[in-house]
Order: C-alpha cells, then structure tokens, then sequence
C-alpha cells in the first residue's frame, strides 16, 4: 500500500537525486574533456545517472531551457502540405529552432516518408554533428490506435479496451512502434489514460472505457508493447543497462475525463479520494516505467494540473518516484494566463508550470519557457528546478539509446503494414467487436442465406476515431466491401441489397423508401448507424461536422437526425432486424433495444472492421469483445458507470416509462426514466455458451496478501469461442463509502467446443484497499464478496475474510 | 477569515465545555435540592451554562438517552386520521413514550387544532408533572414555506428567494413562528440551506437557489424572523439573557443539494475546497445562531453525512464553537448499514453516529440509540459524548425559556391567518414572480383588453411545492379564479375564455382544439404549463403522480406530457402569446424562449398565488423577482450556475441547432446544444426601466477591509417599481482557480418612476477570500472587479484592488 502524508511533505525534487552546481567546465571544452577523452555522457556502458550527471553542468542555461522546450520539424521543412516531397530545408530556420528549442521535437505531419526521414536526419545531423555538446531530440507523433503519419490504424482506443485482451494489444503497439522506430521517431503521444466517466466529452474515444482497473491493464499493455525492445545499434548493457526503443507518453496526467458538462477543458470536480480511488491508479499501474508523461488541460478542485505541484510532484517524482520526461500538452501553459486566470504574465505560467510540474513547453502556445534564461538571471526562478527537469529529459535519451541511435533506418519501409501486422489488426477487429443482444439467436446469420439488407449512413462509410491524419479512411475497408469480400471468400450467394437511407448528419428521410424497400426485399435487415468523427485536419477545420472527436462536445447521446427514424421505418417491415452501432462512445437508444431482434456494438474501428463485422454476423468468428463502458438510457441519466459508490441507486430504483403510443407511468427514479443503463460494463455476448465451477478464493488472508481466485469455466455450447473470466470485488463494509463493486482481476479465455479451462487470476492486495480517513491507502479487516461475472450478471459468488 | 488546519485537529467536543461526573446527586433528590430549595436548572435568571451544568448529573444514563432520541405524539394519540377529533390518550403509550424518547417529539401531523392542542398538552404536563425532572420536550413540525398544519401556505422556498428580499421573507419566518408557537410548537424544521445546483433532484423547489451568497442571506432571514422574539412568560432576563421564541433548525447539514445521477440520498462528489466555498457558507452565514441543525442523508467524498467527524465536530463544534441541538434526519442513521455500508450492526451505527456527530437521532428507523445505554455498560461507547449532545439539547431548550413556558396558549386561534399575514403573503406572492421575457412590451395587458384566453393543465390549479399536508391546496386560489377575482376588483370586462388543454400527466390532445378555439377567440392568449408536486401524504402514496418533490427525481427538465405542443398548438394560431412556467425548478424549453411573445416564471405559489399573477399580468403589480437560479437549455447542458469556475466555458462557446424545420448546424460546444442557459441567475425584467451611476468603490483596501460599493439607480420610466441592485465580484488572478463572478450583495429598492435612490452596500471582506492550497481562507493581494447588474448584464463595473 502506498502511504501519503498530505500535507507535510516538504516542496522537493527526486529524493534520490542531487543539486549540481551548473557551469563548472569552460565552454571549450564542453564536448569532450580536457584530456581529450570521450565524456561519460557519450560513454554508452556508463550508468545513466552518471551520464546525466556528467552532461547537465556542460550545458549552459540557453541550452537546458531549449532541451525543455518543444521544437518542431516546420522550423526548416515545409511541413503543411501532406503532398509536398520536395527534399530541400531552411538553413537558418534550422539554427534558430535548435537554438531554443531543441530537447523535442514534433514531428507529427503526414509527409512522404522519403521527405520525412530526410528532414529528421538533417535536424539530427545538425544537432549530433553542429552542436557544442551533440545531444540528439526526441521526434514526436502521435498514435493512440496507429502511427498517424500512414501507418495501419487499428480500432479506436475504446474499441481496444472492448478486446479485454491486454496481449493482444501489446501486440498493436509493438506494431505502432516499429513503424514509426524506422522512420526515425523516438516518442508517441499514447497511451491516454483518461477514463470515460462523462460521456458528453468528445474524446470518450481515445480511452479505455469508465474503469481504473481495465485502463491500468490496457495502458500498461500499450505501454510495454510500445517501448518494449532496444533501437537498433543499442547494444546490451547499453545506456547503464537499462533500454526501450520508443517513448511512450501517458497522458492526460491527469483527471482530464470528467470534465464539468462534458465541456473539453472544462475543470473537474473532486476530492483527494476521487483522485487516489478513480484518476490516479491507471497511471500508477501503468507509466512508472513509460518514458514520458504529459500533463493534462483542465483544473482539479481548482488547481490547474499543469502547475499541480501536489500530483506533479509531491505525488509523481516523490512518492512514485518517476525518473523521467514529462512534457506539458499543445497550448496548456498559456492556459494559466487565458482560461484558469492563476497568472496575468508569460513570465508567471513559466514559472508556475517548471517549478510546480518539473515539466517541459509544448508548442502551440507562447512559449513562455523563453522567459526563463532572464528569469534565471533575475533571480525569480530557481535554477536548480530546471535542471531537474532537464534531467528527466536526459534519462528518457539516455534510457532510448538515442545518443547511439539518433537516426531514421534505411529500411524503414520494411517495418511498415506487414502481413504480421495486418494479422494482428484483423484479430484486434474482431475481438473489439461487442454482440450486445441476439434475441432468438438470430446471429450468426448463415452463408446460405438469399439475401441481407445493408442500410444505413454507416453501412458504406469507413468511421475512424480521431487522432489519425487527413484520408487515413482511405487505407480502410467499409462494412458494404467487407461484406462482399467475406462472401465472395466464402463462395457465398447472399445479396447484399444496400441502401444508404440518411445521412448521419441530417433529417432528410427522402432515402428511407429505398431503405424500406431494400428491407422488404431481403430475408434480414442490418442498419448501420451511430456517431462520426473526422481526421485531424477535418476535424478542426470550419465548416466540417462530427459528433465525436477532441473538442467535439454532445449535450444529448442519442442517435443525431433521422437515424433512429430509419430504424424504426425498417423495423417496422417486421423483417428481422440487426442494429449495429458504430461510435466512438455509447449511443443513448431505449427504443433500439426493445424494438431490434439483434445488436452490435462496434466502437470505431481500424482499417478491417468492416472485414471484421462481416466475419462476426456470418459466424466466422465468435464475439468476444466486452464493454469496457456501460450505456446509460440517455444524457439525463448520466454518470452511469458499474462501479458507483454504494448508496447512489434506490434498491430496486422505481422508473418510469413514456409507451410508443404516448402512455406515461410514472415512477420516482426517475419519474420518466431509468438509472439502470441499457447494457453494462463487462457485458458481451458470444454465440456459444460458458458455464462456471468450482470458484474457490481462499477462506482468510493477511492484510498484505495476494490471492488467487480460480475458477472452471466450461464452454457448454456448440462453438469455439472466447470468454472473458471477469472477476469483482465488494467491500461488504467498511470505514468510508466505497463502490458497490470493483473489477479487479480478468483473463481471456479460448476454448473449444465442450472444451473447459481452470483459470486462476491473481488479485493484489492493493485491490482490496481504499483511501481512508487519514488520507492514506489501508486495507480493512472485514469479509469481502468476490464475483465471477459481468458486472450485473453473477455466475459464481464467494466471501473471501481479511483478518486483522 | 476562519483559518483550519485540516488534519492536524484532535477529535474534542467545545473547547470551552468541560466534562461533567455523572449521577452524583441520589435519585430522590434529583428534582429537587437537599434543602429543599430550587435547582439551578429551574432558576430562569441563572444562566444557560450554568443549568445546564447543574441538570446534566441529575440524569441517569436512560434519561440522558431519552433526551436525544426523537418522540412521537402518535404514541399516545390517534394521530393518523386528520379528521379525528377525539379528545382521548393511551396513558401507558405515553409513558412508554416519555420513558425512552422525550427529549424532541415530532408532531408534524395534520390534526385539528383542539386536538393537536390536547395532545401536546398531555405530553408536556405529564413530562413537567410526572417526570422525576421535569424537563419538557421541543415539539417539532414542518414549515419550509409555512406552518404544515393548516397554517399559511407561502410560495415554495425556490420562490421566496427569487424575491431577492430578506426583509420580507424574515416577516414570512415570523408569521410561520407565530402560527406554531400558540399551539405549542417550538421547533420548525426550517430552513433548507441546499443548493438547488443538481436540478434533476427532486428537492430543488425547497432550496433557495443555486447561490450560496443568496442562500446563506434568506436563510439568515428566514433564522432570524423565526426565532426572535420570546415565548410568553418567558420575561426579560430569562434563559440567562439569550432568549428566542422558536428553534429554526437549519438543514440539511451538508452539501445534500448535488447528489450524482440527482438521485434523492445519492452521494455527493466534491472536495474540502467545494465544502468550504460552496456548501457551508450559507450554513455559517444562516446559522451559528439557529436553535437546531438536521444532517443530511448522504455521503460527501465517501464519508456518511451522518457520522462525518470533520463537518460535525471539527467544523461545526470546534470551529464554529456551534453549541446547540442537532439532529439527524428521519431514518437516516440507520442507512449506515442498509445504504452507505459502513456499519453491519445498529449499536455500530448508533455509536458511529453519536461519536462522530454529537447530534440525536430522529424515528423513523430502527432507534439505534436504544443500544446506547447498554453499550455504555459494556464501555463501548463514551457516556462523555452523550453528555455533549445532551448538553447541546438543553441549551436550546432554555434559550427558548421551554421550563418556564412549555404549553400552548389558549388564545392560539388569535394568531393563525390574519389580515396582517395575508398581506405579507400577498406582496411575498408578488415579488416571488419572474417577468422572464417581454417581446414588444406585450404586458402588462390593459384591463380594458376585450378577452383573455387562459390556457393549460395550470391555469386552474393550485400547484404548490411539497411540504405542504394533505388538502393544503384547498386553500388556495387557481390563477383562473385570480383573474376572475382580480377583473371582478377591478371593474373590468374583461372576459376571460379558459380552456384546459390537456393535462399535466398525459400525452393526450384531445382538449386542444378547445384551447385553440379559446386563443382564436381572445385578443390574447396565456399558456400556464409547468411541472407539479404533491402534498405530504400524496407524495409518498403508490399510484400518485408527480414531477417534483421529495424522492421524485427527473432525469429530463424539459414539460411533460402534450404540454408543449399545446403551447405550439397556441402559438400557431398567430395571437400573442404569454407562457406562464408553474414550477418547482427550471424548465428547459427553447423552442418556447424562441416562440412565446412574453414567458413568466412563478415558482410554486403560496395560496394567493393565482391572484398575484393576476395582477402582474394586468399591471397592477410591476414584477420584481429575478431568478435564483439558471435556466438551462437541457438536462444535457446542465450543470449550468452562474458561478461557474473559469474555463468552464470556451470563450465564446461554438453551439449548434436543430431548427424547427429539422435542418442541423453543427457546433461544438455543443455539437447540436448551447452551453449559455436560456435565462440566467439574477435575470428578471420590470414593467419600468432602471439606470445606474456614480458607480464607487475604494480604489484600494487591506486583506481584512471590508468597502462598500456605492452606485445610484433611478427609475427612468414612467411606472413605479422595485430593482434588486446585485454586486458581483471577480477574482482577475488568483492562486487557485476562482468563479467567473460571485454575488456578493444585493439590495432591493422601491423606486417611484422617475426617482432614484443612492445604494451603498457593504462587501465584506471574507467575500474575497479562497480556500487556498494551505487549505485556509486568504484573501490574496490583487486586482477585484465589481460589477453591478445581473449575472449576464453589466450596467457598471469598477475595479479595486487588494493591497498587500
């Protein structure tokens, strides 16, 4: 258990770090030593604290405030036209940027890797080669589900989280780092470990769902699937034995998902306890061996996150520890001055930020670390804070190799959209694709069926997330092509009659007849419809629309325009009628649920999901994807998340109900409405059947043990299939309020037909804490209820009793 | 500024009460002295402490149990048929009842007043005359808005405040104290310090607003006009010098006004900077004062309200040295086992409570209190702490000099509904009504207009707010029979066409082409719509419909039922068109903003609230309320304060539409919503127009000033009017983020047309203040602005600073 006296740690820096008297080697001789001998900084067997170490006093205070502050590859290349390949670069805009900012660099353009490789190693070159001390950046792109300069887009993040398959997912990410590794880039802005607890946010997407446990598991899967490995030319024992060959960037850090009214940047409201219990675990679970963590946007309980020196230090660099680079997000530090009104000057929110956040300038602001060599010398800022700062820059290099391996390969091509890959993306589509309801198990549908209607604006559309680059849909396959492949592969006769119907963005029904008819004349009606988002170009360009995506903000969770009218007309043919859904975030559709026989949840999936849902309602492939976020009934009753604290639900609550034809019953929670969701966390269906035996937890444990809890799960049906063995935790009393129940343990399972398996999943004690009145983590003596289940189905219960 | 190390408080009761040895007197002796002469505690000129002091170690441990568990008149009356009339008791219910719980006894009933007299009577004779000690009870009822058992019905608190008059609503408290106190009540359980900030919440009608300024100044009015004054009988000098006729007990104790979901007793999110800077303000403000506090039901940050150390013994008794009764909420203690899940056993709970909470325990559950002489025996629990809350109870009791006066009186008759309350009714009724919205000055309507149409399922009800018994209504007047009363007064012609239309509860039209038929025939057309309440007894009977209340939870704000479409049904026939909101909380209707020509608010009215907006629509009263609270454009947008925190919002939001022909314009924030309510906190317009200047405020002051803010309105129109002059101030840079703006006074002035009036209102000092990272009140040097208009209206602004 962690222990956190509140507020009598003292301001401080890395307990197990040192000052350093700054400026003690002349300039002449800052690249190498007096002796002519190579400094230990170059040394690649040195430790790197001692390379660190040896490398802060050579530098002077210009150049530790450029290795904090974020440069960027348009400086000496024209980065803006994605058609561009001209391979010709600004000399002096080149000197100017890595004068001043120098430590990072962004590089996250679409360009043509030709061009791309070749601006990254001139800057490089200049740096290794036409700098005093030869200290190679860190360039940067992003990629939450894909490296965005064209490399293979996998599902949004949410739809990764819905696989519960935390292999499989380091796998994805041992994908995203070895196509942008060659190109020459050393950091990706992912994983987000923000959580989808208000749904209204636009950028529900790029996390993994609602729960602490599930995002900490994913998060640390992407985590060591992304860094994992060394660069090439970084031999064992390199850089003090310690290697990673991609940084990966944990962010928003943190509490960035509950904003108040689901407004983007908008403050969050809570406590000390919300802040250990709900934001911080995943984090904790996941980064304390990530290369780099960038802060987030908005206030906690009124403190801005970018100058919190309680999480960004108190808690990140002295009780967790974390050694390396953290970086401010794009814009964030003028923030102070524009939005959260902490600061009236540039010179302010730098100081504010380096010295409470021991954190690094993003562009896309003012760069106000440009104030600081003055501020130094006026004596306003602390020196020693930059420093640092610069040191956490220092170990993410040192710890990358990129002193021995500052360079793109010359065979980056060979890494890029492998058949591997593109195996590892088709099972990522299918296992991220949930069966939410199959009444009368009219899924799978046969491959000798005459004919499937495929209606609806998403039927022929590819819809990613957001966070790819401009035409990244064009690499994707779209539901109507993926049917047609998968038919034409399994020498199926099936018409696929389609009809588009609506637009996703409007009311016009004047396609609904064509709809109804390509209904009518099919033995099965699927309607594809949902939310949209765009790619980062579109999505902040004037005049586009979307309904998801960063600064994409709903006030209503429903299906937009006549999507749900063209369901209705299309259910109303009495044709059998699958509903999938394809979004970024869950669709608010009562209706739906009653009135569809079938429905699919696919969040926004990569370049194969429309392969991938094909494979699934044909019986190819099993569903086995689960929700990683619950579906409330609508935007008026949310927050509606599995783990809510005991107390917040009526037991049974008394809802209400508006009939089809107008009727209304009344009831009290709420008088028109149902706190229940539609679906929950954990649900998924699958199209063979599993049973449970045999749960055994042990009877009494220590208040620091770990357990095991094992279970026989048998798949009783007809057909292989995979399951989630999903595993939650109550505290059946305690000192303060705590949720209902917790996930706290899951493992995917395969099995056969007829075929069982005897799991066992480790639960750490740390599960069984919680953060008590002494604001510290405890684990209470007491009888605890472990269930194996979805978190509203049980399938096999047990006590389980701490003893004191 | 009230200074409080958070953790660093030992758990103690006041510091200045000291511990007392119980039972040293012998029980023979125990009402009496050894020499005959009277006690200390039966000495009206001795002071509070001291009998308090000399009656505490005259109880057994029973004794002392008994005075802080809530009694009830039903165990030796008939007290569930309001009809009943009988003059009859169950001698050993009584006893039974005066043996174990006497010390508060509920008689909250609805009960003629012969019979309610005698039942009081009864018990309070038998405690004075039969008890070894003589100490009588408080009998308690209900008067959120007026005296429960056929007294005066007010308008619903939401009301009262948007009078935005202290004044007036201290002669409200005193006419509802009056009321009680003849018949033998001495304590009301009033005010409600909630903060209707979770509008989906049943309760918002019983709050008054979502400001805490604007709460904590009613409720200081609402205290004050109950309790001061002195019962007869009790004379000059009496209860040691402090006297007060009635306990006010102000609930609920704290921050129950934003449950999660706005689910009834769900738990409250927030940190120790929102308890301090949002929930307990008003508490502090109204309450140091009051006679009694109710704790809330639900858990904040995870700690049960109940049995919450930090808000009932550190804040409220060691730094607010609060030294009178509290007292939990009906059932609410035993909701630690059932609910919150922190205790398994009722003597856990029992102790938890009183331990933690130094207050008693209201009926309603199971009485875990009886465990609490036992659990003194078996040394589980420290008899120490019952002595403190005891202690507490007494010092209420003879502050209201109950020894010396514990009966009712006979003349009770004499102060129930006189001419003199009817009029502070009626103008209470007045200034409680909103002119929301006043296209081409459509009202007021002349009286010599040739017809009306009165339309809608609240043109002829009497909607009151809950707290009210059964049949309450009755003695209010329907706004149809307020127009008829009013036209009849005034000589008028008026005629008026009425038409239901539909009503509130049903989907139904068949009653709108009545209602068009009305509007086609009229000059003008009033809508009354709204949402609707029930009283005590049919609020909580199954079968019973409503949208607001206690336990009746909305999870949509916008009209129920064919209301709305009535309204468009109204519209479409081309008259103009006045839309009167009924309600107990805001309703979310832009299309009716867009449509209606004017749209009035009244909250839900006190019984001659159908009169009152009779004579603002007629001009015979010029409107004077403002809104204590935003109207959002949809549950979606919500929370929507005035107060918000900055970056709340982007400047300026990019929102989107749906228009009424169907066509979307996408936006941002939100993708098809607005983030700006309809009307805002503060807004309400006058038949007149008002102008400010001479706007004056010190060009500087020191952390502990309080200024005054100085500025001159005028009546610059032709009718005479009230203005509610309001202050707001904003923190430009502050170390924490602040609100946008807080009120921070207010004053209401009576302004003949063309008159003016220079308005100097006090700013304290405190208003300034944050909860800063020490976790102290500090006023932080630095530049203030003070703006005088409504929350989204500047009509003068000045800026002061804060000099170091």
């Amino acid at each position: 258990m962690l222990r956190y006296p509140f507020l009598l740690l003292i301001h401080g820096v890395l307990a197990s770090s040192s000052f350093v008297e700054p400026r003690k080697f002349s300039l002449v001789s800052r690249g190498t030593n007096l002796d002519g001998s190579v400094p230990t900084y170059k040394n690649p067997n040195a430790s790197i604290e001692d390379r660190v170490t040896d490398l802060l006093p050579r530098m002077t205070v210009e150049e530790k405030v450029a290795q904090i502050i974020q440069g960027d590859i348009d400086g000496w290349m024209n980065a803006n036209n994605p058609l561009d390949n001209t391979l010709v670069f600004n000399q002096s805009g080149l000197e100017a940027m890595m004068a001043s900012k120098s430590g990072s660099i962004w590089a996250g353009y679409q360009m043509p890797y030709k061009k791309f490789v070749f601006a990254l190693t001139v800057g490089q070159r200049y740096l290794m080669e036409n700098t005093s001390l030869g200290i190679p950046a860190m360039f940067q792109s992003e990629g939450l589900h894909g490296f965005t300069n064209n490399g293979t887009t996998f599902p949004s993040p949410i739809g990764l989280a819905a696989s519960f398959n935390p292999t499989l997912l380091s796998s994805v990410a041992n994908i995203i780092a070895t196509e942008a590794e060659g190109l020459g880039l050393s950091q990706i802005f992912a994983p987000v470990l923000d959580m989808s607890r208000e749904l209204r946010w636009g950028r529900v997407e790029e996390n993994y769902g609602e729960d602490p446990f599930l995002t900490g598991e994913m998060g640390l899967a992407y985590v060591t699937g992304l860094q994992n490995g060394a660069r090439r030319n970084v031999t064992s024992g390199g850089s003090g034995g310690i290697r990673k060959r991609m940084a990966s960037t944990c962010k928003h850090f943190t509490a960035y998902g509950s904003p108040i009214n689901g407004l983007n940047l908008a403050p969050v409201v809570g406590s000390e306890r919300d802040l250990r219990t709900i934001y911080l675990p995943a984090f904790q679970r996941a980064c304390l061996e990530s290369l780099a963590i960038m802060t987030a946007y908005a206030s906690y309980d009124s403190v801005p996150m970018v100058a919190n020196k309680h999480v960004l230090t108190d808690i990140l660099r002295d009780e967790w520890q974390y050694p390396y680079w953290v970086t401010t997000d794009a814009g964030s530090v003028d923030l102070l001055i524009t939005f959260h009104k902490t600061c009236d000057t540039r010179e302010c929110a730098a100081k504010a930020v380096l010295e409470n956040g021991l954190s690094g300038e993003m562009g896309g602001g003012s760069y106000t670390y440009l104030t600081l060599p003055d501020q130094v010398a006026a004596g306003t800022v602390n020196e020693s804070l930059i420093d640092e700062t610069v040191k956490a820059m220092l170990r993410t290099k040192f710890t990358l190799g990129l002193f021995e391996s500052p360079y793109p390969y010359s065979d980056y091509l060979s890494t890029i959209r492998t058949p591997q890959s593109r195996e590892v993306l088709l099972q990522m589509e299918e296992e991220a694709i949930i069966l939410l309801q199959n009444n009368n198990n009219l899924l799978p549908l046969s491959r000798d069926i005459s004919s499937v209607a495929l209606i609806g604006p998403q039927a022929n559309r590819v819809s990613f997330g957001d966070y790819v680059f401009f035409n990244a849909s064009l690499n994707g396959i779209t539901p109507l092509a993926g049917f047609q492949e998968f038919l034409s592969n399994s020498s199926s006769s099936t018409k696929i009659n389609f009809a588009q119907g609506c637009e996703l963005w409007s009311n016009d029904q004047s396609g609904f007849d064509e709809a109804v008819g390509a209904a009518q004349a099919s033995d099965v009606a699927i309607v594809m419809v949902g939310t949209w988002s765009l790619d980062q170009t579109l999505l902040w360009t004037p005049g586009t629309n979307a309904t998801t995506g960063e600064h994409v903000d709903l006030s209503d969770l429903s299906l937009v325009g006549a999507q749900r009218a063209l369901i209705q007309a299309v259910v109303n043919t009495g044709k059998p009628t699958l509903v999938v859904f394809v979004s970024g975030k869950p669709v608010t559709e009562p209706w739906i649920k009653e009135h569809a026989n079938a429905v699919i949840q696919q969040f926004y999936p990569g370049e194969l999901g429309g392969l991938a849902l094909a494979e699934i309602i044909f019986g190819a492939v099993n569903p086995s994807g689960k929700l990683p976020v619950s579906f409330p009934q609508s935007v008026g009753t949310t927050p509606d998340f599995y783990n809510m604290l005991n107390g917040a639900r009526p037991q049974p609550p008394d809802p209400g109900t508006v009939f089809d034809n107008g009727t209304l019953k009344f009831g009290h929670e709420y008088v028109l409405g149902d706190p229940v969701p539609l679906w929950s966390f954990g649900h998924g269906l699958s199209y063979t059947t599993f049973s449970y035996s045999g749960l055994s937890v042990p009877r009494s444990i220590g208040t620091n043990d770990n357990f095991n809890v094992t279970v026989t799960v048998r798949n009783t049906g007809s057909i292989d299939g995979k399951e989630v063995v999903q595993v939650y935790l109550s505290d059946l009393v305690s000192s303060i309020v705590t949720p209902v129940q917790r996930l706290v343990g899951f493992q995917k399972v395969d099995l056969a037909a007829g075929a069982s398996e005897t799991v066992s999943i480790e639960v750490l004690s740390s599960q069984l804490a919680l953060w008590n009145l002494n604001n510290e983590w405890a684990v209470e003596p007491g009888v605890f209820s472990i269930k194996i289940g979805s978190s509203d189905q049980v399938f096999a219960q047990a006590n389980i009793t701490v003893a004191a």
